[in-house]
């Protein structure tokens, strides 16, 4: 396999699993602002004009914001339940809010505000996650208009410098690793499962 | 929902999902060695007589054992798909081989060796994990005897500290957030979700 199929190979992921209710939920690991590994489940949006980069949602409210504020590194863990494939995408998050200086950028965040589902748009605005319930607190049912993002409404980019895949299904099961140098060439090489 | 009540959750939501086959699927998220965070997908394999503890199984020629030998500090993000919950479990690692002090431990890694897949116990007599796959290496298809676990195979032990569970049903969702003190008490509070 040469070294830049990583990523058709995720889209042919993509494509065999499409019909998975679950297949666009990902696992994102980042370092806690005490120095902890923290994982949680996100969903993977779509990809930029730039092949290496994945685009999420997160509130800003969130504790995950600090985190990668303090610390961008992260990997995420992508398991496709159709096919038994995993790629774990190593890299680096940045975080688009209103006031992003990419204008590109921005306008992605407005197209990714603009794609979710009314019951994913809701959230933005109900009470701060992760604070004291109140039971008196009000989770407004009703979405927020969807051409203009909330403020609280970041992008979530994660960029990748590692992929490490793995294929379940054959036998043995297969494995790659793909790596970018400083040129930003990928090199990839098969290795033991 | 009282303090001590995550591991009931845990264990309604295993029998909810049992009939899910990847219910027992859950992603790790751990430092590596040169800082960044690592997530990969490990089987749950069952918990030990301490409630706050799951058993996992890995290679000890495995990259995470390296990364659990200098940080033991750990988090599971389990998301089960049929009653669409997640709970994020951080925790330390602690790795039982064959020489473990504890005699109770090296059982459990007896026993979970012997519950594995003739598939799961063959992977442990292939070629080191990770390294440049020959194309001429042997992957054996008999699987290792039942009865002794090889030398390379580690229990991998979860000991819980806080526990962040995440209920997408209902509305609006529910959120709730459990932690040990250092006397080993377990307060639990609901948050906003």
């Amino acid at each position: 396999m040469s070294a830049e199929l990583w990523r058709p190979s995720l889209d042919l992921a993509l494509h065999r699993n499409r019909e998975h209710p679950d297949a666009r939920l990902v696992q994102l690991a980042t370092i806690g602002p005490d120095g902890r590994p923290a994982a949680r489940t996100v969903v993977f949006r779509r990809f930029l004009d730039d092949p290496r980069a994945l685009a999420f949602a997160t509130d800003a409210r969130d504790a995950k914001r600090a985190q990668l504020e303090a610390d961008p590194r992260a990997e995420i863990c992508w398991y496709f339940p159709i096919t038994r494939e995993q790629f774990r995408i190593a890299g680096l998050v940045a975080l688009v809010g209103p006031d992003a200086a990419d204008p590109a950028l921005r306008r992605v965040r407005d197209e990714v505000w603009t794609a979710l589902t009314d019951e994913a748009r809701t959230r933005f605005a109900w009470p701060t996650p992760g604070e004291p319930r109140d039971p008196a607190a009000c989770f407004p049912d009703a979405a927020p208009d969807r051409s203009t993002p909330l403020g609280n409404f970041l992008l979530m980019t994660l960029s990748a410098v590692a992929v490490d895949h793995l294929a379940l299904e054959g036998d043995p099961r297969r494995r790659w690793i793909h790596e970018i140098d400083a040129q930003g060439r990928w090199t990839g090489r098969e290795v033991n499962p």
